[in-house]
């Protein structure tokens, strides 16, 4: 674990929390992928290793007790609204949880800046899920207290990307000399796009499968090539799943094809089963950002390399991170 | 109270509850009336009771501070959820409240175990709520931390029956001996076929009121017999009133009737008022799983013997009981 | 602040809170404004105005913990709702939220009475919102625990009306001696309604500032007369604008006018601008019960005398100060 820089600033290691105002993120909101250097990355694993240490250990503390997040969702997602409502109690924190933003007078006409400004006299810290791209960088730009992106339409997840990472990390050790491969959906799916970025601060290579028309976008292509990481895309599987490290699949949707019969053909090739893994190495990991819905055959899920529900659970570790954090506990 | 056996393990009154993984619910999940024997509900309502006392005594107590209850309700029902909700909460613990799944991603597509497998790497116990016969046993299937079913369709509702007796135990210091009568829609509802299994572990007798179409199904009879219970069934309330300990009313509901007129009869002649009262015995009670729709007239509500109101609060007790044993903290 | 009344029963200012089960609101419901005595208001306020200084020494406190808030919300009103569960939270007490009684078995057909007596088995102190006149008295005159009433209808929302009058203490300093206009909607309004009750134990001048069709009652002007208040009627703000000490906006909806023509020019004729404030007073304030729709321009938000976002945070302060009194906590 390159951790090493968090460690050496934890002098007692049983105590590692506690007011930090001087940490890097104190205060700030969490938009963007884009806003990480490695170094951040760095830091903010280092501490989501010890949220996990802590969990294992004891379950929960209370790091952010007398804290409230205000769980501001205007379209639904359970997993991510839960996985913070956990991540925020773990740490003995409380939530004003804001599921149903259509149906209340919040969203009535009312703006979203004078709705975060109103919560921000309730809350600590604001945690935002908007259909619009840029409504948290907007919502930010207003509010006092800190805001993290939890999805702004086809724009950002940064906590989805921070997570799979994560999950990278605590799996494999390390993210640096990696082969990782993604699957699917790589033109629509946003945590695809996200994973890229943030690997490219790493010396990884990536491949690419998909369908013609599901590709990966130029830009993503172009951004990555200009760190100077060695890409490659394919339309199957075979010829890169020997060499894989991290398998990332994505939900092909049915809603893509034109023809039921182009859906259907590329929905099989593109399906995991124990077959598929005959090829693989034994030391990989494949990761989903769930929900599947068939891309996983279940057959899979008994095999140690199968990482997608554990990765759930290094979500939670990665959000009581940045919580803490910008609170300005760790 | 026939909680000797339980208070023999306890041996200071006042320190009643810690960690006991030895318990017989540690780990376990609760999903049907079936999985109990009588020394089991004795075993519960013991700490049941405990809780009663200790909730009166301080309102609450810190026995599961830090443990994480996810509420899952793929259907909508208050009272049960609102209920589970208090009960962690008075145990100090938090709660994950999942409501709407029809609205949300959890529910598009994903299959029941997905959804419990990424939800217990938010939370320590699961309580589900789901409109499908054998749910909650799929999903304990799949689940490693212990799920609660809080009624799975037309299936079972073992909390609810389990409350159920408590309220008797509680109100009238046991259960042997009594004479129970069950009233309105026998077919069709699953609280009074949970309670019949539940109550044929005793020595009681029961008796059967309900229109002809709405009988309690012979396979429910057929079980209670074969455990040695007396039982009757009528169509009117009136013969048994005088000697009933318990008389349990359930809603009958317009739409089982073809004819309007037929339903208006039974309406009237199945709705308590304080006049069916007057036959009663002096110390029997009311219960009624609620909510209810006229069934019992208002003015029956002061009478000492009305005691659906005091269920609900029973029903607080066995489900702190519940998931204080589940967590092995009892 | 006049608090004395309030400091003197408090000895040591640093340990302003603990059990006061002799508090003149112990147990007591909260449903109308028109309950208190100026006597009230000022033990109210003192209690609110430490509960402001406790949030901003320490954030949270646990001097509700254990104790549960039902919120039960038959119509949604996130604002009202997270400000009581940031209230409650802050205090260190627990939720039980329900938000979506409309999809809930607790509506279908069961009576309010019935539902408030099932909740308060589970719950310390119910808020209740209600689309019906009369909703809380009633709900109050079956529950054996605290209501508060957080608006029933076109009702009162009482805890509203306090957190307007008490923004005027915070920030004026005191009310009698300051002359207040109310501007917009004054037929509709309940807020203005209620707040011109509350103002009406005060020395204070009254100015309404509305359109020819959505003029105050005449019965509010009647009872404020009849205390011995100045009032005055406009229809346009210009006149009142240099003497005015509290300037009270609401929203004028579309809905109300039958030509859109006549909508646009009270529209514009309505809308607080820089440039309204040109003629007003160094130290005035402006207030509004939000959501805003456009009623005042952003621009505004910026100066000092904008105190609308603040008013949502004395609301916090209120409702802290409104749960521990009736839980018999200060």
């Amino acid at each position: 674990m390159p951790t090493d820089l968090f460690m050496k600033e934890s002098k007692n290691p049983y105590i590692p929390f506690g007011d930090r105002q001087d940490s890097p993120f104190y205060g700030k909101d969490i938009l963007s992928v884009k806003q990480f250097t490695r170094q951040d990355l760095e830091y903010i694993f280092g501490v989501a290793h010890e949220m996990r240490e802590m969990v294992q250990r004891v379950g929960s503390f209370d790091l952010l007790k007398g804290k409230i997040l205000a769980n501001l969702f205007y379209e639904p997602s359970t997993r991510t609204s839960s996985s913070f409502t956990s991540a925020m109690e773990r740490l003995g924190g409380s939530l004003i949880p804001i599921n149903e933003v259509h149906y209340s007078s919040v969203a009535k006409g009312e703006s979203l800046p004078d709705t975060v400004r109103t919560l921000e006299c309730y809350a600590d810290v604001i945690v935002l899920r908007h259909p619009e791209v840029g409504a948290s960088a907007d919502a930010a730009k207003y509010a006092r207290k800190p805001i993290i992106n939890a999805g702004d339409g086809i724009g950002e997840h940064p906590t989805q990307a921070l997570l799979d990472l994560f999950t990278i990390y605590e799996e494999l050790g390390e993210v640096d000399g990696l082969t990782v491969t993604m699957l699917g959906d790589l033109k629509y799916g946003r945590t695809v796009h996200s994973l890229a970025r943030l690997l490219s601060l790493y010396k990884v290579e990536i491949n690419y499968v998909s369908p013609e028309i599901l590709k990966i976008p130029s830009e993503i292509i172009d951004e990555v090539d200009s760190k100077g990481i060695p890409q490659a895309e394919f339309t199957s599987l075979e010829p890169v799943m020997p060499m894989t490290d991290v398998l990332y699949v994505t939900r092909v949707q049915k809603e893509r094809f034109e023809k039921l019969s182009d859906y259907e053909l590329v929905k099989s090739a593109f399906t995991i089963t124990l077959e598929t893994l005959t090829i693989a190495k034994e030391r990989m990991i494949i990761m989903h950002p769930l929900p599947r819905v068939g891309e996983i055959s279940m057959e899979v899920d008994n095999d140690p390399r199968a990482a997608y529900f554990r990765q759930m659970e290094y979500g939670l570790y990665v959000r009581m991170a940045l919580l803490a954090m910008v609170l300005g506990k760790s």
